[in-house]
């Protein structure tokens, strides 16, 4: 018989296909091994660097209620926060969509008696309603981080920047660029040269499409400061002696300055870090009030990190980087498995306690018929112990 | 003046008190430095042990699909699960109260050819509508643990326990009893005994309760049997040693002498380890189907940890245990802290990148003007790093 049933054209052209669920939801995965020892040992690898520097560890819940999370810098996330009833208090609580609204709350709280500057550092997983970026998948979204509460420096901006680009070193992570931005400064030029205010959020849009030849016709008699703004942009030492020559006004060069001030700083502590500046760059940036950094690696397209420098619980000077393990983990090679060791029924229990201090991986037998070397190979083993004589498989 | 003014104590009756929000949801707390980095360093080493024994790392998601997780070993655990909908596919998904049912599914699926005997280890972060204990407050919970998925015997129940007993003991906990029991041998034993359905519900409760005179009474021709089997509950060796010498029916026996082996393949492994047996105790093990243990330290009640023998997917013989770092963090010193170095303004940075390799924390100065040693001391630093003198503060 050939050629598909009646009955079963008939059900393709009425009903929606067979249902199979998905096994898990969208954005949401299973890591086996490597990967979940890869990721696992990367965040400890990143948090050791962080607290060789003095960033002492803190681990904020995983939920918090919904107005004291989205009251301060939270406010932003309410869209990309799940909620659920605590039946308790009948309050509504957020899965946290990102841990630093949650130091900022503790900076305010629990640790606002300790001396400043506070250091801090972070890693947990966090979930958001939607992945946070085009290229991205991922819903459920690892983070790790410092932030450095109390003073307001270029230094202060550079050790962040730094100890950032330390811990990807680090990890492995090769090729990174730190692409800086000073998100208030256009805001401020524009304010500072009087623009009318009619006229700004169209100019802001060509600069943020980079479009030349709109900014020149609506530049008015900032254009032509503003095209050399545009131009003077890329690696950073090219981009800050073009910006020395431009003409601004004194409250927009000052604030331009502070980025000038801050690749100095950072170039003094990271001679060979790749790093760009885009003086006119603004999107994406909120809540922020100085210099900000972007992190990729040359040739990809997803964010590796980003921070800047904002008011913590709009009163406190801070700098913080965020950076992402999960993304990370995947430009690393995977973190070496330990060699692996059968012991085969009847071995001597201390030499597999010596092999296990060396760095192998000891697996009991499970059979007491199995040949050993038969079932060392089946289980990936490269090594057998018998009694207390342990010998590789050839 | 004195007393309180009489408006106050108008509303003091008539209103609730003013509203002061709790911070945070009951449960669900703050870490800061050090209970931070003692859990997670905590994590690390309990992980490190369990991958010495060949247990490789899995990460299963927080966030499943209701059906998925809760149709299997999960189904348990459906009222401890808070759910949140999932806007793109409209259906419902749980935070996981608990990782153990998802390793069952990855055994069932992503794992499902790797060759058995499987082993696996997981850590990673748990959310419960309710504590899970009466002497817990917490509804974020970090469980660590391992399972092994293919052999059927107790050298595979005593090798789980005995990875167990190493990684606390390599964490410094002290004083721990592996309290093993066997729930499904009373069932047996009332079912061969031919013991009528009606009267076991009552019997149960009265062994459940180590009610002898309520066992005396309601026990029939099996009183005298199951009396001796409460008297026969203690340290390992010694309830052993009675449980022998109990008369029972054949298949009661061969559940019973399981535990027995089991005990035994334990003490092979862990000739110090503190083991109970308990055969009469069954409450609170719903899905096991074979010896159970229960990991208390002396002197304590929280569990410590739990585990033991169950059909992986209804049809995969498994045992498994299940670890909680954040109850054994609170048993164990902190871990030591990095000795922190103030790096004073100028100080030689290769000296202080070699001090951070030695185990030091190097605090950058940030100030130019303060005095390093006052500095130093109100940041809690021990030393001072100036040019590429590190001096210890007195």
């Amino acid at each position: 018989m050939t050629g598909t049933p009646c009955s079963a054209i008939a059900r393709s052209m009425t009903e929606d296909p067979p249902f199979s669920p998905a096994l898990l939801p969208a954005g949401f995965v299973d890591f086996l091994t490597p990967d979940a020892r890869t990721e696992a040992e990367g965040v400890a690898t990143l948090m050791d660097v962080f607290a060789s520097h003095g960033y002492d560890r803190v681990r904020p819940p995983l939920i918090e209620f919904e107005d004291t999370y989205l009251a301060g810098a939270g406010a932003a996330l309410a869209e990309q926060s799940f909620r659920v009833m605590d039946p308790d208090t009948r309050r509504m609580m957020v899965l946290r969509p990102d841990i630093t609204p949650q130091v900022a709350r503790m900076a305010a709280t629990r640790v606002a008696s300790t001396p400043r500057p506070l250091r801090v550092s972070y890693a947990g997983v966090c979930v958001v309603v939607s992945p946070v970026a085009a290229e991205e998948s991922s819903r459920q979204i690892m983070q790790t981080g410092i932030e450095l509460i109390g003073p307001d420096s270029p230094e202060a901006d550079a050790e962040v920047m730094s100890v950032g680009a330390e811990a990807l070193e680090r990890l492995g992570v090769k090729d990174v660029s730190f692409d800086l931005t000073m998100p208030p400064f256009i805001p401020a030029l524009l304010e500072e040269s009087k623009v009318p205010e009619a006229q700004r959020a169209a100019l802001m849009r060509a600069l943020d499409r980079k479009d030349s030849a709109a900014v020149a016709e609506q530049g008015g008699p900032l254009a032509s400061t503003l095209i050399a703004l545009l131009e003077a942009t890329g690696l950073a030492e090219h981009a800050v002696a073009r910006l020395t020559e431009i003409t601004l006004p004194p409250k927009a060069r000052a604030v331009l300055d502070r980025l000038v001030d801050t690749v100095a700083a950072l170039r003094e502590q990271c001679p060979n870090l790749r790093m760009t500046v885009d003086p006119v760059e603004f999107r994406g940036w909120k809540y922020h009030t100085g210099v900000c950094v972007t992190l990729f690696a040359v040739g990809r397209s997803e964010e590796l990190g980003r921070g800047g420098r904002y008011l913590c619980n709009d009163n406190e000077p801070a700098c913080g980087l965020t950076l992402r393990p999960d993304v990370l983990f995947r430009m690393i090679p995977p973190t070496p498995a330990r060699p692996r060791v059968y012991v085969a029924s009847g071995a001597d229990k201390r030499e597999a306690a010596r092999l296990r201090t060396q760095g192998y991986a000891t697996l009991a037998a499970s059979s007491l018929t199995a040949e050993p070397e038969i079932e060392a190979r089946r289980l990936g083993c490269t090594h057998v112990l018998r009694g207390t004589v342990c010998t590789a498989l050839s």
